[in-house]
């Protein structure tokens, strides 16, 4: 096992400047989908990333009822009702990235919607599985094993992770962790204190950067839009330092908006993105 | 009786610095309640107050109508219905804080909500009753007695401190007061041109900064979510500290935008929030 | 005739510190009535007007369609549905300053909405008539005259003045205007390149400050929503020199902003009210 | 043929100061129409850019699902119903530019919308066609030849050109799009790496600044805001030059922009219209 302590420095290999004869294609479609009655901000709150991180083309597959939310902040993103199958299906088939879980919730018919995407998704695409999907995959684990892509990222916070491996909190060594994760066959970001990722070569990455002004609700959401943009647009060097990147830099904004905030809001994360980006651009 | 007078040394005591080791649970469940067709913007000032001062986790139970909005401002905040009384009692149950009555409103259904909050809620979480709420206390005494918790704080302005205790506001002097508050064994946080917190101990402390650039209607509003933010994440020295800290920066920083701003809105002092509070961290 | 121009000192002699023991009532309840389906903007922006000059209490009377962009842009103001006349009666009873007319359109319940408040106003508040409002006042001029207040402004532009008065463009000469307005028996804001003020004691005040960077839908309604703030909440040293200081205001604003932009856009008039207010309160 | 490169000269020739004596009027009435259930927000962007670039009077027709979104991000705006055909031709009768297309998706519906637009449009507006309206012209061509107006822009980017002229992108040399251009009797704005716009005397200009931070999605609504608000507010020096100004800024603020962002939101690009116009006004 290697295990990687990431710098800045991953940023500036990942964040190149963009080639001159390129359009809103080359940076490729987000699909993200979540957002449930009750949790209808932390899709709001993956799609603004998404948006802001630099996908090319994004659309949030959400409930009828946040589309307003969701047209009034962010314009930029287009619309799909969830529970328009066909819809769904058509996007599933074209995404680059997919987003899974954010405030989706744990009705029969989110769990409807997260068996339907890990059937339809297109199999050259990656998919991010988060929030209240993660519970699907502890009560359904062969849903991941006959998934559509064997591209595939969970990023679950401690207890999260409890739920889908039975390892208690003070089972989650690194070791132990990886064994776990090897036989989910599935890359994992292990939200904590420090942000830990368990590659499928064996490989691991450390984040520790980022602290306890992250601790709010949604942070979680915002990393998952920023992955899936990073993949989306960036093809090289290769996915794992690409999804290591958007880990870092995550949790590298509210570091540097710390210095001025007691608590970094998950919307002022995405907030900085673009000119964040910028400063690393190489 | 002691009489405190605050200063920002208040702010330095309670705002500390977060432990490393923490995640949004560690900072505290608060439950915000209220916001009818009429007032609906009320409790969406709350709630952003909630989220803005660090509170860990943050659901509003509103009317259905007042969602969209919601989410539009705040994706970090969760939505429930106030009228779906399941959702409603699963989250007393759960909440470190709960906030009732910005922009309740007077009606039946309203009082219904009022009722059940006090008989549902956790026994160790503290209540914060506000606007129309203060009301029905007026109307129906016998629900703070039977109130499932003891930690009740009601955060009255004059005239809703006269509907509570038949006190005129000739008559309101901290005696009078002081008697009336131990008659109803909750803290009072009663506010006026300087604001004057009673406590169950008999000590009192007062606010005199803030002024009438904050003579504004919503400010109350923001009041009770930085309220509920700081009893739910600070639990250091004491909550009797944590509680004049939060009331103390409530005033703080409008008194510091008035030197640019003729009047402080109540949506501009939960702007400022996050900086504010790092200024002072220790 | 005495014709005034109007400077800064206006501000000044206006714009005075508020009194320490004063609370949000001191500032005065503004009801603004208006918005209708195609004009729905019309209305928040005299309601954001309203609340960012400093009333004390702004509530919004308008179609039910417009409450969620109402909480969501301004959490501070209130809302009534503008049908349910109940309520409205209510309002019309309590108001210091009644504005009537933004995107209120021509149908005819909206002249219905029109001949309830004219009849209901409280005696001791201020009517500001405008928009569609005005056309109602040319169609039915008994209205005025049968009004429940007698202080009573209309904000009219040209092409809404020379429906009221038959006056052509080329008619409008500043006698004929005054002939005009004194038969209306109401206060008139003449709205143009340069915006003059008829009086009732036959005085007038011209601003000929502002210009073509105003010259956009949207701006007339944010000037009601300074007259209404201003008349509500500053009652010395006379409502003369209160409205003068409103609409001169409105003008200073965008006049500073427009050295750094082609077009001021109404919202952002207001977004500068709290800190241009401060610059001249004295 | 003449070839023009085109640099900030074209801005000064175009944004002159505004004549001290003009109202709204004088600036034009732009109409936007657009907006389905996936693609809501492309109207609404092309919509701010129109607002924010000076039109004088600008009415967005919509779906009414998008009706909240519109009001809270621009009150300035007016609203109508597109499927409410009455109205939709009244506007059409009144608006100096219409913009058909932004959003506006591939239904019966929409398409009904479209040939309405071409056959109702004033016959001395301006008709700007973009996105989903560009698939309309290529599957109906007929629609342009017998529209009421003349004056017609298309907005394709590289692959709309293709199914419009079925020109692969191998074959869209300056000859060969200028050749289909004029069998459109169309002007049209090519957008591409650089964009070219193809003018109906046969000369071209060519914008070759701006760059791929521009390539998200949005970027083109945006685009054909600007135009609408220039071609209705600029009479001078001529219609080419303006339409080319339009198109120039709109490359020309990401540019600057760039500098400090990764990527540029196409909201961003319209929040700084009012600025930028103002640095080139003379």
């Amino acid at each position: 096992m290697i295990l990687m302590i990431l710098t800045t420095q991953c940023l500036t290999n990942v964040i190149k400047k963009r080639p001159t004869n390129s359009h809103k294609g080359t940076f490729g479609r987000v699909l993200l989908i979540g957002g449930s009655l009750q949790y209808g901000g932390a899709i709001l709150l993956a799609t603004k990333a998404a948006v802001r991180a630099g996908a090319g083309l994004v659309t949030c597959a959400t409930d009828l009822i946040n589309r307003t939310a969701l047209n009034t902040t962010l314009p930029e993103a287009m619309f799909i009702n969830y529970l328009d199958f066909s819809a769904l299906k058509q996007q599933l088939s074209q995404a680059d990235v997919v987003v899974i879980g954010p405030g989706l919730g744990l009705s029969a018919e989110a769990f409807n919607i997260f068996k339907i995407t890990c059937q339809q998704i297109n199999s050259q695409a990656t998919l991010v599985i988060d929030g209240s999907a993660l519970t699907f995959v502890a009560q359904a684990p062969s849903c991941l094993q006959t998934c559509a892509t064997q591209k595939i990222i969970l990023t679950p916070h401690l207890k999260e992770w409890e739920r889908i491996t039975n390892l208690s909190l003070n089972q989650q060594s690194i070791i132990n962790n990886q064994k776990a994760q090897q036989k989910l066959s599935a890359t994992v970001v292990l939200k904590g204190a420090t942000t830990t990722i368990y590659y499928l070569d064996g490989h691991t990455a450390t984040i520790n950067i980022g602290g306890p002004y992250m601790a709010t609700g949604g942070t979680g959401d915002t990393l998952t839009g920023i992955i899936a943009a990073f993949l989306a647009q960036f093809k090289e060097p290769n996915p794992k330092e690409v999804l290591a990147a958007a880990v870092f830099l995550h949790s590298y904004i509210p570091q540097q908006l710390s210095q001025h905030n007691y608590v970094v809001l998950p919307s002022e994360i995405s907030n900085h993105l673009p000119n964040i980006m910028q400063k690393f651009s190489s």
